[in-house]
């Protein structure tokens, strides 16, 4: 574990995704459709996702393009999410990312369109053709299998099976006294199912055996489970300026969490348990390029915002 | 051309089309998702772009399971977008294909997550895995070269370049004096680029020539183009009842049309101009059996609702 690399990695790496979703997210979509989008996804958020694809990728060794629009394309989805998730007919937040929401700023029906767009042009990215991989000079571009491949794990991860569908129990379950199953359930889906996609992605741009792909699937199942146990805490815990959204807002909708459901002792159990199952998975896949991995599994249990 | 067996061809397709909906939509996403999914997509539209795709697909000798699918992701699209665009931050509409929309009947939180699940379920059904496919017994599946060329065409068709972009700048226009370049420039991304797809996705399906290719595009422009003017000027001559949509909205909104930009029998004569158009490339495309496509294009302007 070597800390001031990693800390390196990271710099460079979300300076390569800011970049590029600079260039890929549009600043000439008609009336104000861009301005909305770029206001939504560049310069904010921690990134979580684009790290592990990249990190994923760098433990089989895949191709950098593949990995960079991989980053790219979730951290669309998640921020598009975000968007929609915050407006009035959800969440009705007016803060993210230490900003006023991108309905407060742009109007609802620019901010569904932003987050719909936004959907779309992670597919966009996934799928380039020979032209729009000309600014990898050299590189193999991605193959066209890849891009189906990663359009595969992507579409299912934010669909009715995962994200979406998370979120429409999320909202059927305020107020109700979910049981640890249930919530488990929810969670699995509403954030657990695009963290554990991020990490598959990464390996998909790369080759792994199906022993290495299993485990690196227990990983992500693992951190996935961990963020969210972890957010919740952060919830009841950390003041709105520290989170750069909202804090307080499951109590304040009367959502089931991990914290009203365990009590806040057990929930800092769990969450370093599940880091340890992801560490436990990522010892067993014995990828000898996982360090990355390893110590985003840290991060995310002992993060503070 | 042969209208009875036209007629045929329209409705085995359009079974087909709605058998491989109703099991691909799914009835068990949790917390009435499905539901709200199902009510928006299935039994119900004129299915103009599932036809445009088969019919595509059929003119070249495609591989039919890759053109269901695409007919099915095409439709999936045009009916999220139509949730979205008729919920109380948009159009606020409460009349579509004949029924109350999504969000009068499962509410605005839901509608907006069933879009938003129903654009991730395009890109589910554009890449079937192995398992996937095995209700096509004997097939080649669909290659993952073709399902990346799918995804690619559908997701610039959706996003901001495309129908997102549309109506974006149609939000923008309300209430303004456009004229007819910028008319024609909204409903290009709005409608026309979704039409064109389906169009570009049914020939990519089998092989084509580059003057094919490019005489298919000329068509799917035409028949995009001349689609909007007819549905401008069916807002105004038709009753609500006939048209299963809210009549007269445009007018309502206050949003320009062809037919307050040209006039009613100017737009007519429009329409007829852009079937003429993509008659003529089509009869360009120099290909065998186009029969379908050419009898759709004259369906589309001569249609009543």
């Amino acid at each position: 574990m070597k800390p001031a690399e990693f800390d390196r990695w990271v710099r460079t790496e979300l300076d390569a995704v800011e970049e590029a979703l600079t260039a890929w997210v549009p600043d000439n979509a008609p009336a104000g459709l861009g301005q909305a989008m770029r206001y939504g996804v560049l310069d904010g958020g921690k990134r979580v996702r684009p790290l592990l694809v990249l990190a994923a990728s760098q433990a089989v060794g895949g191709l950098y393009e593949a990995a960079l629009r991989a980053a790219c394309a979730v951290e669309l989805i998640h921020a598009y999410s975000l968007i929609h998730d915050d407006m009035p007919c959800m969440d009705d937040d007016v803060l993210r990312r230490g900003k006023p929401t991108v309905h407060v700023q742009f109007g609802e029906a620019q901010a569904m369109l932003a987050g719909d767009a936004m959907q779309a042009l992670a597919f966009e990215v996934l799928t380039p053709g020979e032209a729009d991989s000309a600014h990898f000079p050299g590189g193999p571009g991605v193959p066209p299998v890849l891009q189906a491949r990663l359009c595969a794990l992507l579409a299912r991860a934010a669909g009715h099976a995962g994200m979406a569908g998370g979120q429409a129990i999320d909202l059927a379950s305020i107020g109700l006294p979910l049981d640890e199953h249930v919530l488990r359930d929810m969670h699995h889906r509403k954030t657990g199912a695009l963290l554990q996609a991020s990490v598959l992605m990464g390996a998909a741009t790369g080759s792994t055996s199906d022993a290495e792909w299993a485990a690196l699937s227990d990983y992500g199942d693992a951190l996935g489970l961990a963020f969210q146990v972890v957010d919740d805490i952060l919830d009841v815990t950390q003041a709105s300026e520290t989170l750069g959204k909202t804090a307080g807002k499951d109590l304040h909708h009367n959502k089931p969490t991990y914290v009203t459901v365990l009590g806040l002792e057990a929930a800092r159990r769990h969450a370093a348990e599940l880091r340890d199952k992801a560490q436990a998975a990522l010892a067993r896949s014995g990828l000898a390029n996982a360090a990355w991995l390893s110590l985003l599994a840290d991060k995310v249990v002992e993060r503070e915002h």
